[in-house]
């Protein structure tokens, strides 16, 4: 059995729905961090960063296993149950330089975008920047996605990483300018289409239900 | 022969390092990115997100092999090498969650946070925000430094991701009253002088010579 401490964010989704597609068992634990859950003695003792998602494998070779960080859970599970990042080779390699670039690129950015749009003290400076950088950063995934089904080139944990933030983000792309050309974005729009049509992605996506 | 295209940039310091602590026969190649050589279409060919580092494995299993991302070339040459990532086990998840953690936190943090602080056009919004985040994740580093010699237990990939960045803004830190409490890091400051004793790392942070 796999703890997934998570909540609903697109960070905690994207553990969520690779355990569903994998048909794994798995106890979802919410982390309200709206009540500052992730500040209590034993959350951090799993999450030394405070934040979800973390899992706790009870099944893992020499006993239970603790891991923080989406990037890493991924690779994990992914490895773990032989689905989703390729064991070796050419392939394995792109999905992991593509996972990388979401985590390390177009998670943080989008994150600081959607910070800077909502917050009450309007900053422009900052709102630009980050506007900027994500129109850039959606640039890269359109012309890669319009080239490739898929980030990796096959479905994998890549996709999964990238498909929560996108999805949340993309009513928003859709009723502001503040991304340029997001219309004419069609790679991403069929990607989209395509992964909201996965029962594990439309089951991961309501974890955890609070 | 490993090509490395890369510039005097923390992101691409970690790569220099790791083959220099590899001891790896490689080029560096330098992409100016004051002088936008990131944008031509030869360097778009090796990485789609017009960033460096990335490398050209010309030695790889199948045919020559090109990665970007520091993640994951970071990952690829350590699993290859069977070097600085444990092959498999807790440990090896051990580094790869701190490595994740660099990657889609401190680095992109520390990124930002240097930025405001650097613009001409002050936004004290956006200083505050990240020099609060910043403070939160080097007070989560220093807590694990005072526990353990290095980020994922023994010396890895994860502190060499790490080292750039911390170094190079350790100056800054010293210097302004940013982050609360950076004098009492301990931790950080004995893990920066041992890696700056390692003459692996020193010539790392050499490299490109420009």
């Amino acid at each position: 059995m796999i703890d997934l401490y998570t909540w609903t964010t697109p960070n905690g989704r994207k553990i969520s729905i690779l355990l569903e597609e994998l048909g794994v068992a798995y106890q979802a634990k919410p982390i309200n961090i709206g009540k500052d859950e992730q500040f209590t003695p034993a959350f951090l003792a799993v999450s030394p960063n405070n934040k979800i998602p973390a899992i706790v494998d009870h099944d893992a070779p020499g006993g239970p296993l603790s891991i923080f960080e989406s990037g890493a859970i991924l690779t994990y599970l992914a490895d773990k149950h032989g689905q989703f990042l390729p064991a070796s080779g050419a392939a394995r390699w792109k999905v992991l330089e593509w996972l990388a670039w979401q985590i390390g690129g177009l998670g943080p950015m989008l994150g600081q975008l959607g910070y800077f749009l909502r917050a009450t003290d309007k900053t422009p400076v900052a709102i630009e920047r980050f506007s900027v950088e994500c129109t850039r950063l959606l640039g890269v995934m359109d012309r890669r996605l319009k080239e490739v089904d898929y980030l990796g080139g096959d479905y994998s944990i890549a996709d999964m990483a990238a498909y929560p933030w996108v999805s949340a983000m993309a009513p928003m792309l859709k009723a502001t300018p503040i991304i340029a050309g997001w219309d004419q974005m069609t790679g991403i729009h069929r990607w989209l289409e395509t992964l909201a049509a996965r029962p594990g992605v439309q089951r991961g996506m309501l974890v955890p239900q609070v």
